[in-house]
C-alpha cells in the first residue's frame, strides 16, 4: 500500500552546508475502530494490515481469542460527510454469542472506579481477563537463539530503512525464525498487528513463541502478549518496572536489553537453557 | 520521590557468564486525572510532577490554557476500597466559568462521528481547538545551538541514568538553555509534564522556546506543542508524516534525526539563521 510511506521535501544541515532534498517519512493516519457500527476506539496507526490491527486490538481487550469469533471486518464506505472512503474507519462484526464490549465507558476507567488505581489493580484485571496461561509453557530459550532474533528483526525491517521512523514487533518460533513482522509508528499498534494476524490465522494461542520489539517493554505489551498466549517477550530496550510484575505474575519470560549476545533475563529465567560449562581461555 | 524507579533481581547474560544482580528500572504506575470528580482518563506513568502532568494534559486537550483556570489540584484520599491512598489518582478543580471537558464520549470518538476520521480532519480540529498562532512567533534558530540540546537534555537525565528506560522532554530558549526537563516511561507524558510546569507557572503560550523529545515526533507531539504556543520542536528521531503536517499547517519548525551537528528541518525552514559563508577548506 503507497500510504505507508510520504514524501516530504527536507532542509538537510551538516558540517558540510545545506541541501534540500526529497525524504520519505513513516505515515501516520487515525483509525477509528467500530464494533457493530458503534465506535470503540480511535488510535494513530500506519495505514496497512488494519484488520490485523482491529483483530488484535479486539484480543488485547479481552473481546475475542478465536478466529470463529469474528464474523467480518470491512472498511466502512461513506466514512465521511462527502460519502468517500477514507480507508480509516473499520467495522468489525463479532459471531452470535460474542459478548460487546463495554462502549458507554472508557474500560480503564471502568476498572478504576470498582477497584482503585494501582499497579495491582492493574495486574488483578489483567489476570481475570487472560483466557490462557503461559505459565505452563514448556518453552526453552536458547541465549545464541535470541542474541539472533533482533538483526533477523531489523533486517526484514523493509519501511524502517525508507524512514527511520517505525517501531517494530516480530513473532518468532523457538528456533529464531521469524513467522510475522509488523511495523507501526505506534508500539502497541505493532504488537496488535501480530496478534490480529495470529488471531485471523487461528494460531491463538501462541504457545512457544517468543515475541520481540524494537523498543521498550511497558506493561500494555506484556499484557497483549500474555493475551494472546505468548510465553516471552524480549525487547531490545529496558522494561517498565510494571512490565516485569505483571511478568512475573502471569509466567511469562521478560528479556530486556537484549542486545548481541548480552541480555538482561527480568523473569522466567528457568526457561533458559542451561549454561555450557565455561571453557579455559 | 522514591517511587521513580524500582529495583529487582536480573540474571544478566553475556559471553563472559551469567550473573544475578540487582537492576534499577523506570517506574510505571496508573494515574487516573478526574476533573471535578468525574474520571476523564487513565494514563500510564512513571509516579512524579503528577499534578504538571494532570495541568499540561488539560492544555494539550485544549480544556486550560492559563494558570488562573485550575483552581486546585489534590490527590485523592481514600481512592481505593480498603481507604488507603495510592497516589494515582488526582482530581482537578477548574475554575468558575471554565467549561468542563466532554465527559461522556471519548473526545477523539466525538471528534471523528461529526467529520470523518482522515489526517485532515485531525488537522483541522487542532487548527479549531489551539488558544494561540505559533505562525508569527519571530523565534530565530542557530543550527549550532540546536547541535548542543540532545547533549544537555541527556546530561540532565538523572533517572534515564539509572534504568536506560525513560523518554525525556527538555524546553529551551533560543540560547540552548533548558528551562524545565521531564522524564516519563510514555513520550506523551513526558511533555504533558513540561507543559503543565509551564502552565503553573503561568508561563503559557512559551513563545521562542524549543521543545526538544528524545524519541520521534508523532502527530500528538506537535499537538501538544501548538496547543501550548512553542514554535519549535525537534526530536531525536523521524517525524510522522502526519506530524510533518500538521507542523506544516500551524507554521511549526519542526526538526528530526537531530544527531550531532547534522539535523533534518521539516517546515518553518525561515527560522534558520542564515548560512554562514563557506570557507574554504
Amino acid at each position: 500500500m503507497g500510504r505507508v510511506t510520504a514524501r516530504r521535501r527536507v532542509l538537510r544541515i551538516s558540517p558540510s552546508g545545506r541541501t534540500s532534498r526529497a525524504d520519505t517519512l513513516a505515515a501516520e493516519e487515525p483509525l477509528e475502530v467500530r464494533v457493530a457500527g458503534r465506535p470503540l476506539s480511535v488510535t494513530m496507526r500506519t495505514p496497512g494490515h488494519d484488520f490485523d490491527l482491529a483483530a488484535g486490538f479486539l484480543v488485547s481487550e479481552g473481546v475475542v481469542s478465536a478466529a470463529d469469533e469474528v464474523s467480518a471486518i470491512t472498511y466502512c464506505a461513506g466514512a465521511t460527510n462527502d460519502g468517500s472512503n477514507t480507508y480509516n474507519v473499520l467495522d468489525v462484526r463479532l459471531s452470535p454469542g460474542v459478548d460487546l464490549p463495554e462502549f458507554s465507558l472508557d474500560r480503564n476507567v471502568y476498572m478504576s472506579s470498582s477497584c482503585g488505581v494501582c499497579g495491582k489493580a492493574s495486574l488483578d484485571a489483567v489476570r481475570t481477563e487472560a483466557r490462557w496461561s503461559v505459565r505452563e509453557d514448556p518453552l526453552t530459550l536458547d541465549p545464541a537463539v535470541l542474541s539472533e532474533l533482533p538483526g533477523t528483526l531489523r533486517a526484514a525491517q523493509r519501511v524502517f530503512d525508507r524512514t527511520g521512523g517505525l517501531h517494530a514487533a516480530g513473532l518468532f518460533t523457538v528456533d529464531g525464525e521469524l513467522r510475522c513482522l509488523r511495523e507501526d509508528v505506534g508500539r502497541h499498534n505493532a504488537v496488535d498487528k501480530v496478534i490480529g494476524w495470529a488471531l485471523r490465522s487461528g494460531m491463538l494461542p501462541l504457545r512457544s513463541s517468543i515475541l520481540l520489539v524494537s523498543g521498550r517493554a511497558s506493561f500494555e505489551l506484556v499484557q497483549k502478549a500474555v493475551m494472546a498466549g505468548i510465553p516471552a517477550l524480549a525487547a531490545v530496550s529496558a522494561p517498565s518496572s510494571l512490565a516485569a510484575d505483571l511478568a512475573e505474575e502471569t509466567g511469562l519470560t521478560l528479556i530486556g536489553f537484549l542486545r548481541g549476545d548480552t541480555m538482561n533475563v527480568y523473569t522466567g529465567t528457568h526457561r533458559l537453557t542451561p549454561h555450557p560449562a565455561a571453557s579455559a581461555c
